[in-house]
């Protein structure tokens, strides 16, 4: 199948990421759009993993108040340079990020941050509902992972699907993010408020 | 002095509080209206007190942003009916003390809320400063306490002179609020977020 010129420029258009690298991933696609990009955020994301080392002093705090104000979240993203701040690509990611917080409720940013009774406590949860099972205690434990992976897209923000996009987490989300805009981006902390809730 | 209809309309404009105890306190300021409003929010805030103790499970979440997102601000303040957190003015009052916090840099809600040791500390840091002017202990007891209410008007947001009229507090504000509407009004909780600051 012919990669027309059209398509590359949509590709281009719909992921920021540079003509030649648009054109090979249709190629590789054989010319399905929502592939190519499935393609692009694969590598996009390897090249994203690169610069999440770099520092993040710089970044924008956002808000979003849903339902009239019975939810509100503030959000503290951070990048690397106020160029980037001042952008409106920028400035719209922590505007869904904050409205992701508001829909799907996370508890913490990332998997580290769950603090180490809550974990153990998840745990006894699993293993009691396995305890009549038989299992072996490897088999046991590898399901106990599994069930834990579930819980963290429950309660992290970074493992939870992203409410516009399911087929991606908030990670890749970001990491997307980070490969077309060639900075490190991290969630520096959040706060979310629902009237009359703890 | 004369007190006009004019002046009146002025007063109730400005206080939101009936056209008799308007005139009444304009015939007792002999006409000044900023000191009708002094003597009308004495006796609002006395009235205010007999309110301060019923419940408030409504309310809503309002935010504030501030310096193009280097600052951001979260705060849930609560009232009594859903009715008055509809109105526009109870929503005008949350911007007002979401900008307030912004600009203030409060630490906690009120002086309740400071812990133990951050006033262990601070009475330390006090006593140490007049260690050498040999005052008698029950002397050197009320200077703590009068430093103590300056660092309560720093850090706890109702002891806080108001920002737009710094001739209140931010409780006054509230008080103020209260008997104007009727209803009991809580700051429930904030979030302030600066960028790179813990």
């Amino acid at each position: 199948m012919e990669i027309t010129a059209e398509m590359v420029k949509e590709l281009r258009e719909r992921t920021g990421i540079g003509m030649m690298e648009c054109k090979k991933a249709l190629q590789e696609s054989k010319g399905d759009l929502e592939k190519a990009i499935l393609v692009l955020r694969k590598k996009g994301y390897a090249r994203a993993k690169e610069k999440m080392s770099r520092e993040t002093a710089e970044g924008i705090v956002g808000s979003y108040i849903h339902l009239d104000g019975k939810i509100g979240v503030l959000v503290e993203v951070n990048c690397e340079s106020d160029f980037v701040a001042r952008n409106q690509e920028f400035k719209d990611l922590v505007k869904n990020i904050a409205m992701h917080i508001a829909a799907a409720n996370p508890k913490y940013i990332s998997s580290e941050e769950v603090p180490e009774e809550v974990l153990e406590q998840e745990k006894a949860v699993i293993r009691e509902q396995f305890k009549d099972a038989q299992k072996p205690p490897e088999i046991l434990e590898r399901i106990v992972q599994g069930k834990l992976s579930k819980f963290y897209e429950e309660v992290c923000l970074l493992n939870q699907p992203y409410i516009r996009d399911d087929k991606i987490s908030v990670k890749e989300l970001i990491a997307s993010f980070i490969s077309k805009i060639g900075e490190n981006i991290k969630i520096g902390r959040f706060a979310r408020f629902e009237l009359g809730k703890p």
